[in-house]
């Protein structure tokens, strides 16, 4: 590239920051950046995202990259691509990307719309999974509480192989703020809870606007949200299992919603 | 317990023998046996399994345990149990379980069965979430071909959440022995294959006597498999998404199986 950069020392200060940004939330927050591995997931960023810097390894092929407008780009030995990296087989190549800060202002609200919002979801790799189906099943936005993982953690930026970037994700409000959204603009609340009053979740109208409330790993949605939200649905286990796995339950509801409006 | 034996060092050979069945597969296959971590999987393991042997840290509150009739009872210093643990925060216990392996004739034929076969699948947290689906939504039985990752991993154990021992798992067959076996008893199969023939998963019929194939990871449903398959199915995606996780997906399709037939 043009204006590249060869780095090989460890202790040069953009690759100490580099491993920053793979390791801090904070880092990533006061920077504003974040970091996407993988040539795949780095040629498939949208136009709309900024990407500041490219780093390659000296053994990648740079005629694989389809990003072009790119100001720096940075060469490193292979050996010191390793250490930068999250992954354990590197391809080489990884890109710092300016993260685009969503206000609930900036969402677009729609009469039939399908808004999801997860609370205090804490597997970066569940994350990462229910982002990549919200994004198959057409979700207009996704609300992450104050407690849930980073979204921006490079195991949750792998598992949602860039599906993040096509979905609008709003982070760091509280479950009122978002209740008080959908219920100021007309939207139908569903918590996925097992009490008297669920019904099953094809059972239960989920053709109109809606936001599809998923709780925690191990707690499952609060009682709050519980009291706050319209209707409870459940997923009928005629086998006898207890729970499914947060990432499967989210989608399958997901999936339902979906099927419905097809 | 009545027979247990204290083992302090690292080198004693039955500390050994457990750490190659962690890692082994051709141990465990040798010796029939498999590894239960976690206090609530081992008080969860049906009666049909043989417990072998019980290992316990010493700082393990032996009263948690509601397993009984075990011959064999180990004790060890918790340093060394973190050593044989597969886990990064062990809980103090692991049972050494005698497996039971099946074969197709073992395997109880329904006229609405609901059967489940995973064509090479390679990532052991998938397989285990979805055998956990599979017993969640009635699977009568589930067919691994012979280039699956293997049923009794640590990984995979753990991602069933004892859910493998409650489902007949049938291991090592090919493609042809499963899909013959399938004809030979009249069942429809389906392959989750997106082609010019394949039907919506939800306006297939699935009421009746089905086996469902699920592909790997990378390459989805061999050609083979679809070549011998009935009927493909897909799971419509409006959003744009290229492909679901292999356990999303197959966990919709079980859903949507259970769902027709509620």
């Amino acid at each position: 590239m043009a204006n590249s950069k060869f780095i090989t020392s460890a202790a040069n200060p953009i690759i100490k920051n580099i491993q920053l940004l793979q390791s801090k939330k904070n880092e990533r927050k006061k920077q504003g950046l974040f970091i996407i591995e993988g040539i795949r997931s780095i040629n498939e960023i949208p136009q709309e995202y900024e990407i500041d810097t490219i780093v390659m390894s000296d053994l990648f092929d740079e005629s694989l990259l389809k990003v072009s407008a790119t100001r720096n780009a940075l060469l490193v030995p292979s050996e010191l691509f390793k250490v930068i990296s999250d992954t354990q087989t590197p391809q080489g190549v990884l890109a710092l990307v300016k993260m685009k800060t969503l206000q609930l202002e900036d969402i677009e609200v729609k009469a039939n719309g399908f808004y999801l919002m997860l609370e205090n979801l804490q597997d970066p790799g569940n994350l990462g999974t229910i982002i990549r189906s919200a994004y198959g099943f057409g979700v207009d936005a996704i609300f992450l509480t104050k407690g849930c993982v980073d979204l921006y953690s490079p195991k949750t930026v792998r598992s949602t192989m860039g599906a993040s970037l096509h979905v609008p994700v709003i982070t760091d409000k509280s479950l009122e703020d978002y209740m008080a959204w959908a219920k100021g603009h007309g939207l139908t609340c569903f918590t996925t809870a097992l009490d008297d009053t669920a019904k099953e979740v094809a059972k239960a109208d989920l053709t109109k606007g809606l936001m599809l409330v998923i709780g925690n790993e191990g707690n499952g949605v609060s009682g709050e949200a519980i009291a706050k939200a319209d209707q409870n649905v459940y997923i009928p286990m005629p086998g006898g299992l207890e729970s499914l796995n947060a990432s499967i339950a989210a989608s399958i509801c997901m999936y339902e919603v979906m099927r419905q409006r097809l």
